[in-house]
């Protein structure tokens, strides 16, 4: 594990610093479907992707859920290392979409490297202002959007995200990434048929014209 | 002014640094309505109320509004200084709802002192979790919670704030607060007055039985 190329400031800290942290990160891979980090309790550590992906999501006390934010290679989440603050209190599950492998500074390593380091507490800083920036990003798009375009650019995202147009994805997941009830994803989604935007199949939805679907949220 | 009432890790500085807050930090009066702060691309500084309220609120592009949290005496800001984080857009509007004296860190202070100081980082980062832990609780309540339970937090907290139960407030500012039309509030304040939870006058609403509106939300 070479944890400088994932840890970008891994060279701005002391020789002891980068001891601490050589002795204790270590790499976990899990297998999708694996939550990695569930609420405020637990408190894995810093968490890295390394190959993989992750989803950052809140969940009702009804078992509805919305995504917050996806995490990919290189990213870094602070969700799992949030009891080192404590004015924070979400309870944001982190599970796994992908097979995933993550790299993982502990919490007690953590805190005992911010207790002295200013680059890596500034560093942390900016990982949650990247957090709060998504989480600002979503709360306009359900307050100001409305949710033809909110699928539609899940539905881009996708295709991003997977490398193919035909998303083998249930209209319950969708549903639980967007919030809402599935029935609404089904309508909303058989629309977007009607409009040969997307075709239909059991089990997957094909995106037949993705500049359409561009075009809705433009 | 004195900056360590207000400024809790003041006496946490070197004695450099709490010279440099005491020749550039200064206080600034404003009157109801002011706009304090507005969007990413000002930056006044690191924003501490002495007295009065301030409203940290998003707007839509077509001009809808919704209300991210109050601050209140002793309260900070970072949105003010956000700027300072290079990870961080989120275009926050900040305006006083009451006549208000605010203590300003100009943020070129801000960033002097962020380059040295572990203290004024971690105390930074806490503020941003506190700021982010609001906006996490009200994407929940858009979410998870119908709008008469919102209505009906608004009315107490604002009873709470007044210090009243008779609001003198129009149903389209409640609507910029909670991020809908003004119709929506006039029929839920109307269904409200109807079971004897308010009094509808011109200009203003009673509560005139807190318990029942308290019962809504629990």
């Amino acid at each position: 594990m070479n944890i400088s190329t994932y840890f970008p400031i891994y060279n701005e800290l002391t020789k002891e610093e980068q001891h601490l942290i050589d002795i204790s990160a270590f790499e976990r891979t899990v297998s999708k479907g694996t939550i990695v980090h569930n609420g405020d309790t637990e408190c894995l550590g810093l968490t890295i992707v390394k190959d993989g992906q992750l989803r950052a999501y809140k969940s009702s006390d009804d078992g509805r859920e919305i995504t917050l934010f996806r995490l990919l290679e290189y990213d870094v989440c602070l969700f799992s290392n949030s009891c080192t603050l404590q004015s924070f209190r979400a309870d944001v599950t982190l599970s796994a979409e992908k097979d995933t492998t993550i790299i993982v500074i502990p919490t007690h390593t953590y805190e005992q490297l911010a207790a002295t380091s200013l680059s890596l507490v500034t560093y942390a800083s900016e990982i949650m202002a990247a957090h709060f920036t998504d989480v600002m990003w979503l709360l306009e798009q359900i307050m100001w959007n409305s949710f033809d375009k909110r699928l539609a650019t899940f539905l881009i995202d996708e295709v991003s995200l997977e490398g193919t147009e035909v998303l083998k994805i249930t209209h319950e997941k969708i549903a639980n990434h967007l919030g809402t009830a599935r029935e609404v994803v089904t309508r909303m989604l058989k629309y977007f048929q009607t409009e040969g935007y997307v075709t239909l199949t059991r089990g997957s939805i094909e995106i037949t014209d993705i500049n359409k679907l561009e075009h809705l949220i433009s």
